[in-house]
């Protein structure tokens, strides 16, 4: 409530004042002033959410088994996360040591191991700005929950707007804020430290290159984050629904069952800790792609004052922060306790907030165009990119329709998925598998359309280079990307809103609260299930767009460590397409052992719960209380070993391949074969990396929504064949929603960045 | 039996005595004696096997429910695929009509009216071959399995040896004997009527180019085959699954179960006429893909006598008649009717055939490349392409082998999902999805291995164009596909095989015989579908190789209608990256269309079933019978409604995209971006189509496997609960291996041929 009083009563007002400090920015460009003011504003956020958290942390009650077990968890994989870290920045350290130095850094006099160092440095702090927003994420749902599940007892709404919104919110701003300022300080410090566009140093328009190791840090870190939280959530979850549910008969989130904790503990370290790092990484890569490209082109087309273009996603985002804060607080409270009130449906709520988000995004959008992208080069410039902005915005909004449209229960496709189950368990699965193969085409068209009219809008912008030809096309749709994640932190917040609201039911089930209040927390828990695969299809989105990007900041990076142009990847050559045919391998295997290590782990929770119903006969009459703790260090013990090999799998693939291929080119006279053969890979593995992700997602979702429906009474309802068939179908949707899904998100964009960093070893 | 004896009294001899008629074509490279030659040899053996066929009518007994069914359906899907391919033919006529010309065209005074009749009537022609090979498929295999099952009865020997494999060896030689025939007789004519190497007239190295309309056209109609024979197969089969084992507790192909007879009819249209056209199409597809590509190099290398390279994939595939003749044979009846002699494991005795096949295979592929590919030149290179030769080979065996691998139950990947199954339904399907999913690694490294290494051999040859440059790559990837298709009709054989042992079985459930002689039936019933796992691997290998080829040809044709240099598909330019995306999205959606067909037609068998069940209940106690005919017309009705939607997705997608872009690039001043785009979007669908296809057939394999395992009494046996999980598996795993997984093979070559045919819209 304090959070929420506090931003009510406008202690959000630094951000509202912020874009009054900017024009400072645009008079005295080259000052290390700008990023001052930058930091001093986003320190005075940070400080400001920081003492609201720590309000919190009195003021909410405590669910100690589940805190204890996530943080527990928490630590335990971000120790091993953080020994392989350690070890790969050993390794780059290494191959900066020994690689050769680019004409840049020649010429601005920056030696090997200065530049080692800078990469190194950076992925290290992107690993660890990467590990505190999950931590964020997971700090505020578990003390979130359970005053969710409370507060469903006086009121539904206090329950969805006050806390659930409040506290996703309240982790979203400081995911998206710590994207931002991690790179904000970064960008001044290399800027200060190497003294940027002074005389013989480097130019402003190369320094967004030397931020890659931190986009690297960030997806490493969450890809892990992703698949550890991803495999312990849903096995934990599989497992205690297998004996629980299916076997016992007893109802979700029932105290006898030994696994209950473990599922709950999953929820947060899986979804919210998860998608924090999740969501962290897609704005860190996309901030920093956007940046390369935007530095790569006012150098190019010799713009007098690249800054504009090479801030700009910075700026962005602090709109983000803006923005979507109004929109959150647009969801009010009224904090009357008269539940008789006819409840609003939340979903409507919540899309209310949404479109408040994004007509504002519009507008400050189009302002910050003609702000910082004016130039007097090309005078329309600021308008074409400002349309881009608008085709990612509509982009993001399509996105989460088609997603909703797939999974949501009120639609076609999950009503005729219900009704496969009242044919059995196989036709539901054959159903379900149909309707998430099929989900990926409006996707697909969509994305496809924006590029190629981004990429146009940019490429008619008017900027042309030094030969006169037009080249703005790259940075049009690096900025249709920064429009799609334009409202990023409402996406998040909506996101985050799930698992709390999961987990509230959870508590309320397990405390035995009358059945009124399971009621409402499930109507708050269907909305989660629907906001969150939205929030999927917004994050593969924007994966997309921004690997798109990472696509082209690779190959610049090749041509400039190679010295000679890298402009094509040519896909008639065998080698080249068997990078592809590798790439796309990739994403299947990496999805193979997602999956499998989530099979393997459920079972050694089954047979664990298993064997504590049978040794202790006294569990099921509650005359013996089930041992928690061990199905909680099972579950996390193994997810923590599985996580490994798919893990290992997407970072030493792109590696071995771009170097196996190097030597073979090597000795058959191919130069750039190396490099060739990654890129095709690179963009193999993306294309079928999305379509795999919007299965997965899709179909997830759906499974878990026709089984809400039939839980609402629909053909037979509780209990009915139909039931158990879409519980199968449901079963078989949580890895693939919550494990593998997500996970290629990240592996995405993490093979994006590893391959930059790791781009000197293909050559 | 007097196939059999005929053959192994020396009937097929032409096939042995061939090669001493060939030196004739060496010696005499120019005139059209050759192929007066060659068609009468092919017309002896089609006399041969017409007459071997027409003795086998009046011997065989019959089951007439079954095959009026097959027939019904056959001639009715077959009268729609007519329809269709006449509207298609139109359309090719108008676009030939109005299109430019090529150089080679005019040079050999070729007009519009005369390229556009020879696309056209290859069209046509290929089309009927493919119906004519699907039509003998089916209709030995209605009459083959009647006879295995009465064989049964005596010996399981003389039930596997004499009638299975040799009725599947008969089709197969069939099969592979008209894809010869057919393109031997097509490029006879072609020569003798156009006077090719006659002065002003065509070069005889361009007339491979004239025949890849007998592709498309056998694609075409493989497409349609595969699509309504296997939705209407597995439709059928899940449907009498879910009411007759499921709900009623009746075993499979009980006779009370009134969509029993459609069950085993689809055993017949969708496995033995599809696979027919399915195999068709492939050796069809390579055979041409490998003249073009042999004829181009002999061009560029300027080899005196360019015939040999041209005509070496028909000469393979003579061979290819030849020794798997003799790999059949060697499966020897004793011909006893001792029941107590220990059986010897049927998988042993089939393999022990393929593996003469291979060595003769090996033996024959080495003669032929010394006797075709001998160049003064490059004295050498017939021995670097007898190895391409033999690293297809390999490639072929080391699919069947990893099939085998991953869906035998006596391997550990079955092994391992079955005891999923203890678990339940949902830990089964995400097993088995998992086990799908990384089935395709090995494939595709072996893949990858086996192009690039048979691409050096061929760079390396010693064979160079004009410019001095080696130029038999591609070449050396062609060779390597003949080699792994030079034992396809022993391959096709044990494809065959599989459905027809399953349909004996079903006829000896049906006419309840004693239970000795159903076990001996399941026996080969399991062989049955590892043999069909393992071909389906095998036909996916070699289209994937037959597809690399067909880029290169599609290049080749492209650049000669737009008269400049087509040699890149750069993935860098976002329109192509986006054909690239919509091209993997195609597989996807293509996928989720078949299988929801089969789920929406099996829901209707599920309600017919229900229905009569409870309309008559006097069919549980055998006192009235069930309405067969009724479900057979359903089944039929609804497969022939829902396998056009696929299909033409799959026949319009191509022509769309590369249509639309086309404009779009004429507009924005790109020449040739149709032209990219398509060929982006054929190596992505490629690579999506390859994985998909491996991943659907594999795991679709094991969970009908791992279901059979359990029934063999592991894990509780029959009736037990992970029965019931691993049936859910074997239901999902049907559509997957049996209409979607094949109909993939077909649409990837479909897909080829179709954007070399329509070439001239893209550009």
């Amino acid at each position: 409530m304090m959070m929420g009083d506090d931003v009510e009563n406008g202690n959000l007002g630094p951000y509202l004042d912020r874009p009054r400090t900017f024009p400072n920015m645009r008079s005295k460009p080259y000052t290390p002033l700008i990023f001052r003011i930058l930091r001093g504003i986003n320190v005075r956020v940070l400080v400001i959410l920081l003492f609201l958290g720590f309000g919190y942390v009195f003021y909410i009650g405590i669910s100690e088994a589940i805190r204890d077990g996530a943080e527990g968890f928490f630590k335990t994989q971000y120790g091993t996360i953080s020994k392989m870290a350690v070890l790969l920045a050993l390794v780059i350290l290494s191959i900066y040591l020994f690689r050769n130095t680019t004409p840049q850094q020649e010429s601005s006099g920056l030696g090997r191991a200065t530049s080692a160092c800078i990469t190194v440095a950076a992925f290290l702090l992107g690993a660890l700005c990467s590990g505190v927003a999950g931590y964020v994420g997971m700090w505020v749902s578990v003390r979130a929950n359970v005053r969710v599940s409370s507060a469903a007892r006086r009121s539904a709404r206090e329950a969805l707007q006050v806390i659930a919104v409040r506290a996703g919110g309240f982790s979203a701003l400081v995911v998206v804020g710590m994207a931002v300022i991690g790179i904000a300080i970064l960008y001044a410090t290399f800027y200060v430290w190497l003294g940027v566009d002074s005389p013989g140093s480097m130019k402003v328009t190369d320094l967004p290159l030397l931020l890659v190791g931190y986009g690297f840090g960030a997806s490493f870190v969450a890809l892990f984050a992703q698949l550890g939280g991803g495999i312990y959530t849903k096995a934990a979850d599989v497992g205690a629904d297998l004996v629980g549910k299916v076997e016992q008969g007893i109802p979700e989130d029932d105290p006898r069952n030994p696994a209950v904790i473990a599922d709950l503990v999953g929820d947060n370290v899986g979804d919210c800790a998860a998608r924090g790092a999740d969501l962290f990484e897609s704005i860190a890569a996309e901030i920093i792609s956007a940046m390369i490209l935007g530095g790569t082109m006012a150098q190019h087309c010799k713009i007098e004052d690249p800054s504009g273009f090479i801030l700009f996603p910075l700026v962005v985002h602090s709109f983000d922060l803006v923005v979507s804060s109004i929109g959150i607080l647009s969801i009010r409270g009224t904090r009357d306790s008269n539940v008789k009130v006819p409840l609003e449906d939340p979903m409507t709520i919540l899309q209310k907030g949404y479109s408040v988000t994004i007509i504002l995004a519009v507008l400050t959008f189009f302002g910050s165009t003609r702000w910082l992208l004016y130039t007097e080069q090309a005078p329309s410039a600021w308008l074409n990119f400002s349309l881009c902005g608008l085709v990612g915005i509509i982009t993001a909004y399509v996105f989460v329709w088609i997603t909703k449209y797939y999974t949501d229960y009120k639609h076609e496709p999950v009503r005729t998925l219900a009704l496969s189950s009242s044919t059995g368990h196989g036709t539901n699965i054959i159903a379900g598998v149909s309707l998430g193969l099929e989900s990926t085409a409006i996707p697909v068209l969509v994305i496809s359309v924006s590029i190629i009219s981004a990429f146009w809008l940019g490429h008619t912008s008017g900027l042309v280079d030094e030969t006169g030809s037009p080249t703005g096309g790259l940075f049009g749709t690096a900025v249709a990307t920064m429009g799609m994640l334009s409202t990023a932190a409402y996406i998040l917040t909506m996101d985050m809103f799930g698992p709390i609201a999961d987990n509230a039911g959870g508590i309320v089930e397990m405390s035995q609260q009358p059945e009124s209040v399971r009621e409402i927390t499930d109507v708050l828990d269907a909305v989660g299930n629907t906001t969150k695969a939205t929030t999927k299809g917004f994050a593969i989105g924007s994966a997309a767009l921004a690997s798109f990007l990472l696509f082209s900041a690779y190959m610049d990076e090749v041509s400039s460590f190679a010295r000679e142009p890298f402009k094509q990847v040519d896909i008639a050559i065998p080698e080249v397409f068997i990078g592809g045919l590798l790439g796309s391998m990739l994403i299947f295997l990496f999805s193979a052992w997602a999956c499998a290590a989530v099979g393997r782990t459920a079972q050694e929770v089954v047979k664990e719960v298993r064997r504590q119903f049978i040794e202790r006969p006294g569990i099921m009459d509650y005359k013996e209380k089930p041992d928690y703790g061990r199905c909680v260090a099972i579950v996390a013990s193994s997810s923590l070993r599985e996580m490994i090999k798919p893990g290992a799998l997407a970072i030493v693939s792109p590696i071995v391949v771009g170097f196996l291929f190097r030597v073979l080119g090597h000795y058959t006279g191919h130069p750039l074969l190396g490099a060739k053969v990654v890129a095709a890979l690179l963009m193999f593995a993306t294309v079928s990396g999305i379509l795999m992700a919007l299965f997965l997602n899709t179909a997830g979702g759906a499974w878990d929504n026709a089984k809400k429906f039939i839980e609402t009474g629909a053909l037979g309802g509780k209990g009915s064949e139909s039931h158990k068939a879409a519980i199968t179908g449901d079963t078989v949707g949580d890895p693939f929603k919550d494990t593998v899904g997500p996970s290629l998100h990240v592996l995405i964009k993490m093979l994006a960045t590893i391959t930059l960093v790791m781009a000197p070893v293909f050559l």
